[in-house]
């Protein structure tokens, strides 16, 4: 089905209206839509071409927002990479994706950048803000069978994948989270998690789409959310668990802001601690179960219990079935746990040139999140448990393969096994269990300082035990739940 | 794209909640879904198969509700005929659509259908309700791209047409209308228009997608949607200008109860002094231009406007697009009047069975109303003019060419034409100068005994004017303007 684009579409619909504010400047729908254009008239003189892809690495801000609205005027597909990752993993997914070209920060970005393509020449990178070029003809309409973006995630074997999203897929998430949350006059959305991640990139196209403004903040700094909320023109926030308790931690005792309507809490599932210190407070908290391959929200709490206790994470959006399987795949009845499966049109197309994975995730035309959980009679569900080997640290998704890949190309490492231990300010600690080779010697300061500049700071882990061997079944599988904190 | 149907979807997300009201009776959406499912596989045990219509020629009530959700579970589409219609005009449709049965009510209706299907002996008739039969696949998803409705709606050459609706169609139309509306937990609509009429058809569709219950009154009466608005659980209503005046006419001078946010007011343009009376009474008053082909609203005033004056019908809905063309097509700048072209994703797919047509109306993928407007510099329609030739009578459309070709079958007339004449109740009356034969004779009378039977009551003409000749241009075009109430 094709449609107008959507920023076209919605600066026809109301020009004058604020569509996004940040560094201290707000830019109206009209204006926005005149910047991507610019922006994307640059891509074009770049050379990109309908189903090109265009990589960015950029900071939360304007030109993100732009070039989110740019892609689709040149037909590309935006790649938003995570500006946390270590040059040999931009590397990894820039030369996985192929992209047109990298659009980039300045500063610490752009050498990052210029790392990153070391072993790429052929990429071509440019400094953003793009410079506004004038004339090229640009498209007047999408498809939403189109990609819109893809999304890097990593599985279960460490390597990461992009996940191809439609536009379909974030306007089904879009639609779907209106009717959930309902969508008033005065609706206005602060974004203060990376816009890369797909709960930050799934605000922007939903505000085109609905027409409420967006602030931005380039930085979570929770001083700041907290100032931003009690000034009451934010009425709904995206956060995920960590975030929620420093902006607690940051206001003391003072109650949520009358303005605030909604607090969309994702990124893993909340300790029942954090729910009941902010819902007491007044914040009324809407818990929801989302994932890259959804486009975001696949369950969320409505809003009429976001005050009321409980750590459901509620209904799936409206169109997107849920099903529980057991080990067979076999549909469990309810209040049985086992897999989460996800259909609907907020689906992934699949994994960006991995048919073999997509065929794998969307067997049977479900989505196989690996995540346990279990559905109720009334429909809600609840989250037991991200998937077995998935650690959720500040809302940032580590898999432990792709770190015990990187320990075991340390000379000294024989073997390593990488999990999760509670932490009661990042959900969860990743943490080391390390086998030494016999003649070899190694401390757990040399093993960070060997993975810093291999993998993202927040994949690091937090600990290092040396241990003897590792608990394993008799066929050799890493028995992942027996790791415990002092063996 | 294909999703789940979207009354399972509903009833998955909000059981228990209301989904319909009608006849003192409320059902759930649980409720509603299980009746559907009961009338889905009564349609599948009297052969109806995927890609089959299914007429229904029934009054507002449940049994017509769940026959529009029972028609996607087995893959058919519905075409909801006009009750007003006579059996000849009915068995043209019938005849066109070739539907594989027809779903009538009782008494009246059942005469009805009978005396349409005679000259269509094999076309089965089946009396509502349907029997609740167990057993039968039913269909789990739909497709967007599927037929949802054919609407029937008659053009210049009095011809009616079937206007194929897709589900794409009413889902845009139910998001844009969402979009531009907002939508609140507490809403509620009042359907108090027939639920043929494609204004009636999309608050259904809507209901589904947005969980918003739904009253339906089982025909209008002005002091019943008085009261019922006063109870305060109504926040939003369709109608048209003459059903708003008697509603209106009713209240005496009782102001609108604070509970009502939105009366939109569709079905031609309305009169000044109406919008004035109303908004001054505290009526949001939304005009909206819509048309069958567009699934209904094309433009709708935003609701921040409702309560001033102004007789713009506001922007189009999100994604829709419209132009003003000029005699040659060329799209005219702001501020000059042209006919109103559409385009977007609520578009009808086209006429059905009539290729020629359907190219014609959608040419360069535009949708040609016919009708004249004005675009102003923000972007606000306002509609100076249904198509010439077309009456806009109580809301109800009659194209003064069908009304022609009746009366021309009577031996006493030589030439006609019909036209609309001001009316400050219906907004126009329909109006028939005759030129009779120079032999013959025919009282206004006797002219409007012949109509009946042949046409439906509203559009046979409430005055004949016997004249000597019809102006005419040289080249024999008639020039409708230049008929006058007393020539």
């Amino acid at each position: 089905m094709r449609q107008r684009i959507w920023l076209e579409s919605r600066a026809a619909l109301t020009p004058a209206a604020p569509a996004l504010s940040c560094n201290g400047e707000t830019w109206s729908f009209a204006a926005l839509a005149a910047r991507a254009r610019g922006a994307a008239r640059a891509l074009q003189a770049r050379g990109v071409r309908p189903g090109d892809l265009v990589a960015a690495l950029l900071p939360n801000g304007l030109d993100f927002v732009a070039l989110i609205h740019a892609a689709p005027l040149c037909g590309a597909a935006l790649v938003p990479l995570n500006l946390r990752l270590t040059a040999r993993e931009l590397a990894f997914q820039l030369r996985d994706a192929a992209p047109r070209l990298l659009v980039h920060g300045p500063a610490e970005l752009a050498r990052l950048a210029q790392a990153a393509t070391e072993s790429l020449p052929e990429l071509m990178r440019v400094p953003s803000p793009l410079a506004d070029v004038t004339g090229g003809e640009l498209r007047a309409e999408l498809s939403l069978e189109e990609t819109a973006a893809v999304v890097y995630t990593s599985g279960t074997t460490g390597l990461p994948k992009g996940a191809e999203l439609g536009f379909g897929a974030f306007a089904w998430s879009a639609i779907g989270s209106a009717f959930h949350l309902s969508n008033a006059p005065g609706d206005h959305w602060l974004a203060c998690l990376p816009l890369q991640h797909v709960g930050g990139l799934a605000i922007l196209y939903r505000s085109a789409l609905t027409g409420a403004p967006v602030t931005v903040h380039e930085r979570f700094d929770p001083q700041r959310v907290s100032d931003e909320l009690d000034q009451g023109r934010v009425t709904l926030v995206s956060v995920v668990a960590t975030m929620l308790e420093r902006v607690l931690d940051a206001r003391g005792a003072r109650p949520a802001p009358p303005s605030l309507r909604c607090v969309l809490l994702g990124g893993g599932p909340a300790p029942q601690s954090l729910l009941r210190r902010a819902r007491a407070l007044g914040f009324p908290v809407a818990t929801t179960y989302g994932l890259t391959e959804a486009a975001s929200q696949v369950a969320t709490l409505s809003l009429d219990r976001a005050r009321l206790p409980g750590d459901a994470v509620g209904r799936p959006l409206f169109c997107t079935e849920l099903r529980i399987a057991g080990p067979d795949g076999q549909a469990l009845p309810v209040e049985q746990p086992g897999e989460i499966l996800v259909r609907g049109p907020t689906l992934m197309k699949g994994y960006l040139r991995r048919p073999e994975d997509s065929a794998r995730a969307l067997r049977g035309g479900w989505l196989h999140t690996g995540d346990i959980g279990v559905l109720d009679a009334a429909g809600d569900l609840r989250v037991l448990d991200r998937r077995s080997d998935l650690i959720v640290s500040g809302g940032e998704n580590v898999y432990p393969a792709e770190v015990e890949a990187t320990l075991r190309e340390h000379p000294a490492v024989s073997d390593v096994a990488v999990a999760g231990q509670p932490d009661p300010s990042f959900g969860a600690r990743v943490t080391a269990w390390v086998v030494l080779r016999a003649d070899a010697e190694a401390s757990a300061g040399e093993l960070g300082t060997f993975c810093r500049g291999r993998i993202a700071g927040y994949k690091i882990p937090r600990a290092f035990h040396f241990v003897r061997a590792l608990p394993r079944t008799e066929s050799g599988k890493l028995l992942r739940r027996a790791l415990t904190p002092a063996p």
